[in-house]
């Protein structure tokens, strides 16, 4: 219990809240579907627990309500307000925790965030992602190999990253697509591409969410991140990003998603120095390498 | 732990998920508004307690999300389904009873669900709330009181119901105000109106939650009832229903608002019977009486 409150609560107050938790738990005993009736009750529980510790009022149910509506209308095809909620909640990072066991060397998977768009552009290997977005450009290779080192092609690599004005293509109102794009791996596992170098951005913080972080003086800023997706047959589907090592935003991202083992080194070069594959840049870039190892499908947690 | 999961959780799994846990908790930390901080703490380790109990997969987040943004999307002036949602989870009932402790003979509260409205029109002592809204005609009287049994003259008698049909009057897309209603108790505290026998009605449940009430197994249907909102200076305010002695649907309403001491007796009277008023009704009507008992306000619960 909160040592705000230490409500006196009767024997008879105490027992008249627990039946009617007993009550609404057993509301769900006829659900055909054994797991939405464990996943019913769970949640009752949980959030009678809720009400009864803090001794919620009614006017900050009422708030609850209205920060819901809120969510859901500004909530659309573009915006998820939702899932920035649970987001700067943990409970995105905690179900990706739950279902991401560690496995091995499998590299780690963080929170997969609202911006991810299902068509992006297919580019070859050594293509450009950026679709004109501004920011630094970076050449990224690496290798997808399995637990067990051998290499893993064909595997389908989706990338997308913020402009260095901090949006994703999907926050602009024109239908630009940009910083977004897939790749396959080679037949020996390896690719590479260019994109921007990663820097940090606010998660939108114009609604309700943004509101919240706000009155618990909270920031709203992500540390620096590429976002990738990667499946291959046979292969756990791996939802990661890549951190920039040095950022200050590493130990209060906003979203709880960075680990140590996703931190990479940027290297920075001139833009007189010749880039892994010929091009010439007009100006400085970076470079990284972030070698993915795939757990295998189904496998249990070891 | 719920008997349908038992996961095989590594002590390194179980200490990531815990340390996340801890960190989001910690980001908190700096809120100055204490209560603030206090509600969302809570919050926090009660939705990562079920997120880890239930070991929730990625798939059920992601349907989560799609429910709660359902919800946000039907939500409007007219229809409250964030509301409904806490109505079936018993969530709305469980803040009444932690605000509602029991005190002495006071009348006892329950849910106020989303069809009241503010801007009722005002009827005096023995006029009709209907409205024309279709239904039995029913007399409803009696008094307003404090627990120490003395009067109180001009309480303000807030009353609102469903038609026949099983409708609130701001279900209907026309602008029609039916079956609601204020008045004031009288100089001895007393009190009397017509409206309508109530009438058993489903919660909506053409939205995101009436499917999943559906795919639970349980009805939609209320117990027949008439809302009472009574406010009066110096007294705890009182949200409450009166229910209808021999509703089958008693033991199962939908939002578990019923309480054994909210239910009443409603009599039968032939058309020819006359009316406590002298008004006469052309078909059969009702007659209830409901004392009311006002707890003093900010007192503490016995
Ligand atoms: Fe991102
Ligand atoms: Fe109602």
């Amino acid at each position: 219990m909160s040592s705000l409150t230490s409500p006196q609560i009767s024997a008879e107050q105490s027992a008249r809240e627990a039946d009617l938790v007993a009550t609404v738990v057993a509301s769900f005993d006829g659900a055909e579907d054994a797991r939405l009736k464990q996943l019913m009750q769970a949640l009752t529980r949980h959030l009678h627990a809720f009400v009864r510790e803090v001794r919620l009022t009614e006017s900050e149910w009422e708030k609850a309500i209205a920060f819901l509506t809120d969510c859901g209308h500004i909530t659309n095809d573009r915006r998820q307000e939702f899932i920035l909620l649970s987001d700067i909640l943990g409970i995105s990072m905690q179900t990706v925790a739950v279902n991401n066991e560690a496995y091995a060397n499998a590299t780690e998977a963080t929170v997969f965030g609202p911006f991810f768009v299902a068509d992006a552009p297919r580019i070859d290997i050594g293509g450009d992602i950026s679709g004109g977005a501004p920011g630094q450009p970076c050449w990224i290779e690496g290798s997808v190999k399995d637990t067990e080192g051998n290499p893993i092609p064909g595997a389908r690599i989706e990338v997308w990253e913020a402009d260095e004005d901090g949006f994703y293509d999907v926050q602009y109102t024109d239908d630009r697509v940009a910083g977004r794009a897939y790749l396959h791996s080679d037949a020996d596992g390896n690719y590479a591409f260019w994109g921007l170098t990663p820097t940090p951005y606010p998660i939108p913080y114009d609604g309700p969410v943004g509101k919240l972080l706000e009155a618990v003086g909270r920031s709203p800023m992500r540390a620096s991140h590429l976002h990738f997706m990667v499946t291959a047959p046979g292969a756990r589907t791996l939802v990661t990003h890549i951190f920039v090592r040095g950022d200050e935003l590493l130990s209060r991202d906003s979203v709880f998603g960075v680990k140590d083992s996703l931190i990479y080194d940027f290297e920075q070069h001139a833009p007189s120095e010749a880039a892994p594959d010929g091009r010439s840049n007009a100006g400085s870039w970076a470079s990284t390498r972030f070698d993915i190892v795939l757990a295998p499908a189904s496998e249990p947690a070891s």
